[in-house]
């Protein structure tokens, strides 16, 4: 059996769930595309960490060059985070001619030209599934199955953190900051949730499904973005008298030959599909001019909704190889 | 421009649709793939009826080797329906080496190992996203995007018709006749519904999402198959006063080492994502051992959303031919 090689890069919480996704359904992955997919090294400086997971120490090594000049791998899963040095060893491990998978909406949206154009340089795939709405295979259908389209909407509820205290506001009747409080107890929220509830993180995936689905590249920070942190009980009490609810919601859609694009708390009327994805759920409505409505949903973070949608890319990558 | 060069057989409603669907978007295709599909020549005898596309008297021939056996044509789609003459012609067309698409469900799931080893024994492609769930990118997230998890369950409103039907039963009080009657009104019910409202249609959709999610061959008849022909207003009340619907669910799912499945009315508790999904619109909810729960909603049938999934498929097959 052809053995594809993987190196990784970070294994916290996100590096973690996508080598345990690899770990769990390795056998099927090998099963059904005729390949051993295997992480051979891993770059991570914290090798006490309980993973729950087999993983021995000799595949650790704290020189990302390691992985990103080794001649036997194949693939580099990028999982670090961040922009920097996320983005100079995915562009490194491009140009040493290994195909780059990452879950970095931060990076992929800042430097989404760049690192297309140094793929397509060095005849390597670069995928980056994970980046928005992390398990829910959206820009895989919006690129493959979809692209007899054109598309004239997208609107999605792209972050679980705000999705989740937006809801527990509505139902449940917590003010905003307890509702972040319940977010953070459950994991939904980081300790510093700025990128989350600013709508920082929401406009960096907006970013990237308008270069996949429009063509068109706009920076996350030329996106008009409001977040949720001016949002009082009134606004969530007068959104349910009127038949709805507010939801963060990631706009895109054609106006004539342009493109209007936002992230706003927005109304979305009830017997909209968007109005009953509740708390860490996330999910995007596609318009498109043949296809008409449709909806993707689920589960947009955690570590093993984001591993397989890393493997998921992983696994496209090994079968092209493959061929 | 490298030409591809597209066979179709039958232009009724659906075939109309696909045609539809690449004139419409035939730049934009273009401009993504480089390529320029072109539908080339088209079996079929009414030459009166009206389309509302651009089509001239020299692309019909009556003459179906005219396309099966043509030298020119890269890829023939399928859309005259039933089993036969559709499957001997898609089989001619493989041994031909012509790749094949079709949305001909009754005839994947009747003869689907005959296909796929035709399709291997000539190594060309055979493409049926248009099979399952119309416009919805099901088949290809479970082949590609999700290839990474082991499925667990597949949960699916899958046919338009009787989704229509149970919806304005529970939402508008109407009759089971007076609904059935109100579905043939909208275009929704063929005058002889009973292949919908009998559950025949969907268990040949559960059959091919059986085999594809989890590698098992059930033929359609071996599928416990119920319709909603048996259902009264007091089955559909006593669901609403018990928290939710009845919906007509194709189920399959993973127990212990076995698959369990079946086709039948079955409630849905109200806050489960399926029991919004309302009318002519189709579903389909799959929980993966990584990704969790996912659904993904749209429109099951229709000349362009059906158009849409079997252009995407004809996109797929060109991109690999240019590869």
């Amino acid at each position: 059996m052809k053995q594809i090689k993987i190196g990784l890069l970070g294994m916290g919480n996100i590096g973690t769930g996508a080598y345990k996704t690899l770990e769990m359904n390795k056998a099927r992955i090998a099963a059904n595309t005729g390949l051993d997919l295997t992480i051979t090294r891993i770059l991570e400086k914290d090798l006490a960490r309980e993973r729950d997971v087999t993983v021995v120490p000799e595949q650790f090594t704290q020189e990302a060059d390691d992985i990103l000049a080794a001649p036997d791998i194949d693939i580099v899963i990028e999982l670090l985070g961040g922009l920097e040095p996320a983005t100079s060893f995915m562009l490194t491990a491009m140009q040493n001619g290994k195909h780059v998978v990452t879950a970095n909406k931060a990076a992929v949206a800042a430097s989404y030209d760049k690192l297309l154009n140094t793929a397509r340089a060095n005849r390597v795939m670069f995928r980056f599934e994970a980046s928005v709405g992390g398990g829910i295979p959206i820009l895989n259908a919006l690129t493959t199955a979809l692209s007899a389209n054109e598309y004239e909407e997208i609107r999605g509820i792209l972050n679980g953190t705000t999705n989740y205290i937006l809801t527990q506001m509505a139902e449940n009747g917590l003010s905003y900051d307890r509702a972040l409080k319940a977010a953070q107890e459950q994991g939904f929220a980081e300790a510093d949730p700025t990128a989350d509830v600013e709508g920082h993180d929401v406009a960096n995936k907006l970013s990237i499904l308008i270069s996949l689905a429009f063509g068109k590249r706009v920076p996350p920070e030329n996106i008009p973005t409001v977040g949720i942190t001016g949002l009082t009980m009134r606004d969530i009490e007068k959104a349910a008298a009127d038949g709805g609810k507010l939801k963060l919601i990631a706009l895109a859609r054609r106006k004539g030959d342009d493109i209007e694009y936002s992230v706003a708390p927005t109304f979305v009327a009830n017997d909209h599909p968007l109005a009953g994805v509740r708390n860490e759920f996330n999910a995007i409505f596609v318009r498109g001019n043949a296809v008409g409505e449709l909806m993707f949903y689920g589960k947009g973070a955690g570590p093993l909704p984001t591993g397989s949608a890393v493997m998921g890319d992983v696994t496209e990558i090994a079968r092209a190889i493959a061929r």
